[in-house]
């Protein structure tokens, strides 16, 4: 029934991929096909449903935020980690820097491009390239992440309004350190290679409570697990972040690479793959299928026949 | 054991009441007892939990912004209410009207002032101010709830910004109608007089689905509830609202009356009183003690030790 | 030789006609000939050159800003009236709200909407419309401008833009008095019926330092002209006032009725109508012809050659 | 005479002395003492008054925006130079990115530092830091500028701010070039080191129309020369500029390091050194002195009296 309706959800999804547009300001990823679409649910019980495109790899783009959130809460703590950023909706575009000049000197949250900086120069001084990436194959239970060295080429080449924040954030004394390190690090950490299933394992990991419901193995702190759950909630989907809370109600994350990691409480982690964006930034195929998803099998956290 | 955290938590709010400020820009609300504080819990299963100031009378407010919203839904339908409004969190402040110049036509949400006010002028045909005062006596379960004529005056005296806002909406083409009497409709919605109890009452018809546990009278479509929780989630404690859902995950709207209603997802309604009012506008003791009892009752939305 | 320049000054305003547009948003204004262009000069030493359409009488608009900021200067004095509205160009749009809201309680200068209507409401409890009609003929040299009542009736319908600043500035403390009758004044005077002749007759007052060149009556005060003046050179063109400083270098007031009032310092006054606008909301012929007027004749304030 | 009233302005000027401060943000900047005060005026016809702190050395900050904007229309051309950064004044500070972000891709003003910066691109290329150098000290009419090491060793650490902008540039496709280059020239710029008599100096060819009035040699055109002082006047005082339009009415243009240079057309420039500041960041004392020498002497552009 699972797979059914995971079927059914990818063939409403593909329905809107016509509306959708290719990102176009980092080049490698304007080469990807539109048409292109993949869901991959994990249940906590170990049931596992896979349609369409889900071995394609893609850069994981904003969706290593989450990476970066739960990793700097886990060694750095709570307090440290939100005395540098906020934890409210901005209401303004991913990589605005509107509110950061003009209504205070810490980034909004840690789901746009200025708080996930601040979070990354947080992990910098602590981690390696290499270490993240260990860890990003640890959460999203894939061992054959790797770094994509033509979109992380890409993103170095255009990424200047990245450094633009970055020393916006130095200017009011937010960001410690170095600023080209860090958004070198940022770039790198977009830049990892994952696919559907990846996004699902994540998500289920999330989902479960940070541990991994397979091997029983705790790999996050509940508490942690919450912050972000909650952050994904109110900040994951750009500035449609409160639409799909409404529409969908299921926490999630994307990212312009197309992807989009979505986790239902206590029950299920979602992976899907579809790189035409809808005017949010956000996979367009990817959300209608999980719009899809939520309605079918009551996944929106104020479904009240949601289990 | 409820009345009993109940207790503990307005103990625990207590202690920050001193932090607190009365609002300042309503003169009448300024002659409030910022020593005040109460909460009342009703549960699904009929439990009640009352202590402190929980007959003491006060002005809902803000709070009315998710009367007007769900009377809107339940009359007009979603589709025209969010044609008019939309349903992003603004990351500003509750009178802000940058977004509204700057960003969009419509209103970020039904939460803030500008979203609010456009919300009730799709009531103003509909409805007289005594048939709205009727039904959230219907819906807070209390038919004692009347106009505070003295908050009326006071507000109907400060309230220029929230007729600028009027008139903005009006020049954009998104408010129909008269600007002076939508106002007129949104002062006095804002001057009924309720108290802890009719706040906790409110909270659990919607915690409960729309639906009078006592009675079985379903008073609201669960659709409709839905999307009024989701955005008490996203926005309902002003510029405080992501920090809001971190801390203590539970539905809530907030009054600068000292008011907030909130709602655990088929558990209970809470409704507490404190006109100490924190820098986001919200009563200090009340979220407190909302934090407090969240905690200790596992009542966070991703707790996952929360039934 | 001057009515020579007059003309090919026309003629160069002519060539961009095309290029412009009317104004959409007071639909009365929408009505007129976009073809139609006008010049008049008046000179300090009694010659006269016209051209064009300047007996065509069209709504004074904005350029009322400069007889309102002159009343209030000659009636209130400069500290009392640069204690509610500041000296400083806005670099936003005429009509923007956002720096009022953003940055500053007091408009930025008399020239833009918001201050213009802080300026009138200084007026209403000085001044009925009758009276401010009467001065503005004076000014002007013109006893023939009436209050164009189809226009004054569209502004009231259309108004609620500008009804939005005012209620903005009195919930902001600046505007005292009643918001709706600043308003209505402020239409009115917006409606004032005037033609090319009116405008260089007011240009020559304030050219000449406040006296009327031809009775040798002062009308205004050698000070408030001087205040004036500047006004008009840094913010008089919208936010097209540094551009036409740069390239043109006389201080002028623009309304988006077609009209142009110019002034060049102790040498003559400059009437142009032309009622198709440019992208910033500038008679795009009365431009250009002041641009080739400026050049040819050698107004620029730091042309070398000027006498 | 002239010496007689350069003395009392220079007495008025300290009257205020004790109302500024020291600029803070360049802690190099921070040692100066704010006691100081100098001014030196030269004529068209030979005269010089000089008095005060006429020879100590500061850095010319903000005043090399001057000599950038000069360079860059003489090599580059009106066109292409205004093809790039806009002739608006911003009504924002000078470090401001609001605009840049909002309204505009390109700056609003070379006046600012984002169009300075831009500016500083187009010369990047062109010309070492010694060749603008050298180019300076013909311009201030003074071969002993030389850069300041330390102060510029203090902009590099503390320039984050401008570095953002550099990249903001280049994200938007304006700034070509090499950003850390350009913020390098920029910063070198800013950090040589002038008197009050080399403000003077640089002042008076601005004056005369970009002829040296001693040797007779011309060193900048007479139309780039038009563009700079419509410039300084209308940007040349921060977000003070209107102000200072007003009660001065002389070209202008300050720098954090408390400098004004000042031009009055045909007649004079007129340097003045007083490193504390007002609120906009302009040299009050200097400030203060000009506006005593422009009305004792006649020196507003729209003073009927002025020669």
């Amino acid at each position: 029934m699972l797979q059914n309706a995971a079927r059914r959800a990818l063939e409403y999804g593909r329905g809107f991929l016509s509306q959708g547009v290719l990102v176009d300001y980092i080049p490698e990823l304007a080469k990807a096909d539109p048409g292109r679409l993949g869901l991959c649910v994990f249940t906590n019980d170990g049931q596992k449903a896979v349609c369409g495109d889900v071995d394609r790899r893609f850069t994981i783009q904003s969706i290593s935020k989450v990476i970066s959130l739960a990793t700097a809460l886990q060694c750095e703590g709570f307090d440290k980690v939100f005395s540098k950023v906020m934890m409210e909706p901005s209401g303004d575009a991913f990589n605005s820097i509107l509110k950061l000049d003009l209504a205070s000197n810490r980034p909004y949250n840690p789901m746009i491009n200025a708080g996930a900086i601040e979070v990354v120069s947080m992990l910098t001084p602590l981690f390696s390239f290499e270490q993240m990436l260990e860890y990003a194959r640890v959460l999203c239970l894939d061992g054959d992440i790797v770094l994509d060295e033509a979109v992380y080429e890409s993103e170095t080449l255009t990424g200047d309004r990245n450094r633009a924040i970055a020393y916006l954030l130095r200017s009011k004394g937010v960001l410690e350190g170095d600023a080209m390190k860090t958004i070198d690090l940022y770039f790198r950490l977009c830049a990892m290679s994952v696919n559907a299933r990846s996004l699902a394992g994540l998500g289920l990991v999330i989902a479960n409570g940070g541990v991994d419901p397979d091997s029983g193995r705790r790999l996050l702190d509940e508490r942690v697990v919450r912050v972000v759950k909650t952050m994904m909630l109110t900040c994951g989907m750009y500035d449609g972040s409160g639409e799909f809370a409404v529409r969908v109600g299921i926490p999630a994350k994307s990212g312009v690479g197309g992807g989009i990691m979505a986790c239902v409480e206590n029950r299920m982690g979602i992976g899907t793959y579809g790189p035409a964006l809808d005017d949010r930034g956000n996979s367009i195929g990817g959300r209608k299928a999980l719009e899809f998803l939520s309605r079918e099998l009551h996944l929106h956290i104020f479904d009240s026949q949601s289990e």
